[in-house]
């Protein structure tokens, strides 16, 4: 790596340091009550998966060499795209599970990651561009499916009704926009983690925008007394940049990434008023903070969209390739991260890790000291 | 442009790119009830403006060559400062309008602010450094302008008196600092979005370090208990940023920079205490959070101080000729803001955009879900 | 300077800019009624500091060539690294002091600071590497030695209680966490301010997340009820990054900078359990946010981690010369340390600067304007 490279990855590890730390730390703040264990416990689950995911990436890289990991900015960057997907997954279990199960949550889900990278890698040898290991797009599928399931295992039937905590107050959604927002800002830098180009950073930029004012517009047009809802708008606002990920390196046009974001953005939108309650009261699915439809759905038309816009371009024989390739990967991926789910939900579910009761979900009662002396406004 | 180029940019956009969307977002939180409004609306009008500017610019300098507008990073950053002078506008008229109004409200703004920069290219043709057109100090005298003459228009009798949720609390106080700050860190960057130059950065630096002390210190002075006004201190600190902007490139002298910020802040923190009152009563002139003050007056005194700085310098016949131009540039920029505010009074005032009535301003109320449990702290 | 190196500090510049003035800012708004103050007065103070500390170097490092200060962005990060140290020891008197105290404070320090630079310089002609004069770790040693001092001569009987005001909110406790993450996550942009090197980010990095990993896991081990306490997982997460300064340039070994992490986690955290009170009641000595247990007590061990690691690679003679050397370092560094404290102390106790009585400590309203109307939530 040349010195130029080296002060470039600094910019970019930057970016993505703080979009992981900070943004996807925040983002669950809107809780009333779970502001403080939302903000601390992902900065808990993001430095273990950071270190758990370095080791395991410098031995699967390293190998069969020697058994030696180096650690670079670059090897700093790869482990914080892991964390991201670890954070991604906790997610749908936000508020429900206590720190130790967020521990064994976040190595498991690193290490299905890892492995699923390793298959990736092993299975479609030849014909794969390798910066689709680390695709921000996989990262946010495999989170959200990974999430999902130890979620709907996690299930018990006293969740069917909302939770008297799980709402938004004043104070905790302006700290959850503020998260959002830091997202939103550095997405840009995120979608380019694995190439830098500035045409990249100019696509995510446009798709994001067209986001946000569709995410807005969309919430006032759903409601049928025309409010806005902060926390599908936080949530759909990011959509765009999830989806554009897919297709950022194949197109330069920036109404293609417009118009995805736009797609993405409608899915989620619509997706929140009328998709979530019907997920929870039909397949017993709770997703607190809805990672299914903000990663998972986007993520998955985006590839789709990448699909097409390359085939389009290629020959029959290598369009048929390329396609089959395409659609493997995401099945592979979308299987180990269901298997890595249940497996994942069954040991939480084992009542050594004390699991908390649900009248003390979404609280930071059970888990942090607070003054004796009431606190007069 | 060079790959070299391509990676300050970079540098550049990004902190131009967090002072937009999170810095004048955040920077009118102050409103105790109106704080979401406050933060996703400047979201939601700079992800518009952007979008706009993008195509508005695209349009006006690759005319008459061809229609195709090409997007570069250096667009986004065109793009983004435009959207800056919406946001400074749209502080003058916070709170009073709804989405809708604001949306109108950005897209005249930025067509108004790209037909200045054209009026101001093809007018001045020679004799005219081409930063002048992005001119930060520009930005901030056609915004504020702009939003004062909205403002205007929209005045009626019930705002004479104070609104009374026209105030600060401590929780949205803190969230107007974090506003504050992000701008004000990274106006540096901000001044030296035309012209990458580490002096320019210095004299930034230092011109707002004595605007910081200095409205901290006149803010307890002018108070008759000797107590600080946050919003008053959050608002001035800025005044060195806009004042100094304007001569960055025409002096590296630090103590030049030092005596702007401390002349600005000092204007702007009387303002705040003696002349934002009057204006309301002499003027109906309602300025929710004093763009005036903040943005348009510190701007003037840059302009002259720039002025004088350079006529000094030169010989008798090119001072007058450039004199006269520095002044008409601004005289031109002062006119084209007043009569696009009227216009876009006018266009707000049509109650086909069903404004608020005086009762629900300043109020997240109107526009934003809540919960309907009781929040219990 | 070349032209690379200029842009490589603009990125290193701007990650300290954001942690001096954002970061310590609003690491101490935990105090439940202190936050306006708590981070407008960090912005106070460090402004200020920043100006003297460009003087006082500019005339020290200039000397005796000529009188004039040469102002580069280098300078303004030096300047900056004189502004953390104050704010290092503004902390152990934060909310016992009013604005003018803080100011005088500052001055002092600076200067301390800067003589103390000067000793070293002077005296140790020979055998220093001129990055310890800016070392990070003497930054954190001194700051907190220093604010130690005052604190304890600023000490009254009153204190020896737990003021009523000394706890955090929900709220403030949510600000602290912002404040703390950006400290933390720029930190290996702050141990890599005199040497840009990428080994140096990697090891300050895996250094915090061990540091992060354990702080969390301890405070909730060393409580009674198994409970997290938000202050102390603040403070102690940091010093991972204070301890690890003194060894990053020379070892590149990551498991050298994750032990060190780990043991001054270990002794900060434990030291917040069952030292901080004990202080109080044995040495009368207050300390608001615990800067010796944060800052001077990671920053020791991290000082004689150096000397270990340092003194096994080198021959005998050489070993003990710098082992010499570089122990009288950290001694004149705690003497030049306290003996301005004792002084600043000594000036602040004087009633002319009319400092607060016990019962208006950590409180807001001493100093700010509030509106008058009751805030109903």
């Amino acid at each position: 790596m040349t010195s130029k490279q080296c002060h470039l990855i600094k910019l970019y590890f930057q970016d993505i340091h703080v979009m992981v730390f900070l943004g996807f730390g925040f983002l669950a703040t809107f809780l009333v009550r779970y502001a403080f264990s939302s903000s601390a416990f992902s900065v808990l689950v993001a430095a273990m998966a950071v270190q758990w995911a370095t080791i395991l990436n410098g031995f699967l890289w390293s190998y069969p060499s020697d058994w030696k990991i180096q650690i670079q900015l670059k090897s700093l960057v790869d482990a914080e795209l892991c964390a991201a997907s670890t954070l991604v997954a906790m997610g749908a279990v936000q508020g429900k599970t206590n720190p130790v199960q967020l521990l064994i949550f976040a190595l498991i889900e690193v290490t299905g990651f890892v492995v699923n990278q390793w298959i990736i890698k092993t299975v479609f040898q030849t014909g794969i561009r390798t910066q689709w290991l680390y695709s921000i797009v996989l990262i946010n599928i495999f989170g959200a499916f990974f999430g999902m399931m130890t979620s709907r295992l996690l299930f018990h039937s006293e969740m069917q009704t909302k939770h008297e905590k799980e709402k938004v107050s004043r104070t905790t959604g302006l700290f959850a926009m503020f998260g959002t927002l830091f997202l939103w800002m550095f997405w840009p830098s995120f979608n380019s983690a694995q190439e830098w180009k500035t045409s990249v950073i100019c696509s995510t930029y446009l798709s994001l925008a067209v986001s946000a004012v569709t995410a807005m517009a969309l919430s006032a047009l759903s409601s049928s007394k025309g409010k806005i809802n902060l926390v599908h708008v936080q949530s759909s606002m990011l959509a765009g940049g999830v989806a554009v990920s897919a297709v950022v390196t194949s197109t330069h046009d920036p109404w293609v990434a417009m118009t995805i974001g736009l797609c993405a953005t409608l899915l989620s939108s619509l997706g929140f008023r009328y998709l979530k309650d019907h997920l929870l009261i039909a397949f017993d699915c709770h997703d607190t903070v809805g990672v299914l439809i903000v990663h998972a759905v986007p993520g998955i038309l985006g590839w789709f969209a990448e699909l097409i816009l390359r085939v389009t371009k290629l020959n029959y024989t290598i369009a048929v390739k390329f396609a089959v390739y395409h659609i493997c990967i995401m099945l592979v991926t979308v299987c180990v991260s269901l298997i890595m789910g249940v497996i994942t939900g069954l040991i939480l579910k084992w009542s050594f890790w004390k699991p908390q009761q649900y009248n003390k979900y979404y609280d930071d009662q059970a888990y942090w000291e607070f003054p004796h002396l009431r606190e007069h406004k």
